[in-house]
């Protein structure tokens, strides 16, 4: 009798990835003497104690040996709860017991910049990025399910700032691709059922269902509206959404990337005749780059600057400069626009 | 003292509309005569009696003589519920008494093509383009409010088929560009409150509170749930992903299009190796397009299929011919894809 389906499942998702990252090292490895086989890689998994993880570590320990691939496991110490250091403690035991090796917690400070979701995100992908360093790891495995992603791309949507903020989190990102995802495509239930069936005790983050979170006010009101509205397969539908609008978004910026250099002029000016023959959507492009280069913040840089930009090339009747975040200043001249600090 | 803000806006939104047809309609109306000017146009505004489409009405019987436009109105009798003909007999009164002619109620027999819903948009619009040729109009004016449009981009999310069912309902649309939304820009709380100050009865279609209906469960339970998640801002956010979505895949439209003319080869088949190097959003829309010109139907076209035929091209490890609905069949001969009726 094989494994419960939960289990099977992420185990599978597991080996995948783990496939991925074993074909792209044996390709990239060099020894001295290559007879000599290269040494067999780390894959880290980032682990909260949550049902997400857990089952990831769980199938990571059990997949990694098979293919000759160390497997070890981090957990981030936020500091954002009274006694998060034992419970960190407690996660590093777990993974042992997995049969993990290395293992470790890392503490780190969590700052405010952007609010207390993305400043705890930030601290905690910059403690992974010196962990997978230390540890020379191949790669850090990440528990973020469908749901998980389903979320994000609705957390786009609210941003209302077009089809990137709608491709949620990518199955591999990083540097060098360090972040893999395997449970991108499986719903959290799954998770959930996998570590029950394995006797694995998790952990519930609070914040999880706090409603001060935005997230948190997402998965426990906004989807569950969203799903008695529109039927269950919204989750799924919004995953698709994601690798869909992730497509678009890098085929438009390949082109944007070309139609680019075809625009620009010798003094570095853009030539306003050939910006009007590109469609919209990739001459918008080319003008967001274009003032995020001069020094404009990306994060103030919003839609309506663009099409003020916009309309100096589609409905020129003589404005004046156009003043972007960061002291950055649109202009045309003559048949050119210039775009530069100002 | 100036009109009501609402109505200021209301009024606003129509004339802005009203200058394009008239633009439109200056540059290519043609008499014998070329020094005498051409009849003045007819605009038709399409009337339910709701709140929406009765400010619309408004607002087109004192912007359109202004501007020597011609103002009438349809209104379409769905024989859904029992008394319809004698609600678009009052609605005809209401649009007379704003001073439109002509005005006239349409009868329609809706079918049950796509569900209820679909089918009663099919006949709506079937009759309000027979209507529109019958009075030689310029153009039929849609009630559709930015919440609408809010809506639309979450059904079209729900189906989870990528940025063209994101990019909502176009401000111009129909053949010939026929239909126009002036009110895509404005909530539905401005034309209620339009109609109000106005004193302009307005009559609340029950189907739109009927859980029942798909739209009606997200109006009233979705998307409040939705904002109260993620704050007020969500139906703005919404219908700016529309625009932006709408550009991003006329774009990609394009793209395609000029990419498929040079995959193609001599004997009506598609080059691989061509296909190879396009980015998989362009690809997946050459295959898709392809496989629709082999006779499979759109609307049970989904991406699971066009990602299978995309491995013939990416992963190609001498897979059989893919079976497609219509009976269309992709088959790798070579280096060539054959996409066609089997």
């Amino acid at each position: 009798m094989g494994p419960h389906p939960a289990v099977a499942a992420i185990r599978l998702a597991v080996r995948r990835v783990l496939h991925d990252i074993l074909n792209e090292h044996t390709s990239t490895a060099r020894t001295p003497d290559p007879h000599e086989r290269p040494p067999s890689p780390l894959v880290l998994v980032a682990c909260s104690g949550g049902a997400d993880s857990m089952a990831l570590a769980s199938a990571l320990a059990f997949e990694a040996p098979k293919l000759g691939i160390r497997a070890g496991g981090v957990t981030v110490d936020h500091g954002l709860q009274p006694g998060s250091d034992l419970r960190a403690e407690e996660v590093v035991l777990r993974l042992r017991e997995l049969g993990l090796d290395p293992v470790e917690s890392t503490a780190v400070r969590v700052g405010r910049d952007g609010g207390p979701e993305a400043a705890a995100r930030d601290a905690r992908y910059a403690a992974l990025d010196a962990a997978a360093v230390r540890h020379g790891a191949a790669a850090v495995l990440l528990g973020h399910t469908r749901d998980d992603q389903a979320e994000t791309v609705l957390l786009g949507l609210a941003r209302g700032s077009g089809i990137r903020s709608l491709s949620g989190m990518a199955a591999v990102s990083g540097a060098g691709g360090r972040y893999r995802r395997p449970f991108l495509h499986l719903d959290r239930q799954t998770a959930r059922k996998a570590c029950m069936v394995q006797s694995l005790p998790v952990w519930d983050d609070p914040h999880n269902a706090d409603p001060a979170y935005t997230r948190s006010r997402l998965r426990h009101e906004g989807l569950p509206a969203l799903e008695k509205a529109l039927g269950k397969g919204v989750v799924e539908a919004l995953a698709r959404t994601a690798q869909l609008s992730r497509d678009d978004a890098d085929a438009l910026d390949t082109w944007a990337t070309q139609a680019e250099a075809t625009v620009r002029d010798a003094a570095d000016g853009l030539q306003c005749a050939k910006l009007y023959a590109l469609p919209p959507a990739v001459r918008r492009r080319i003008l967001r780059r274009a003032a995020i280069e001069a020094g404009a913040p990306p994060g103030s840089l919003f839609a309506r600057h663009i099409e003020e930009v916009d309309r100096l090339i589609t409905c020129w009747r003589g404005q004046g400069a156009i003043n972007l975040p960061g002291k950055v200043v649109a202009q045309r001249q003559g048949g050119r626009l210039v775009i530069r600090q100002g």
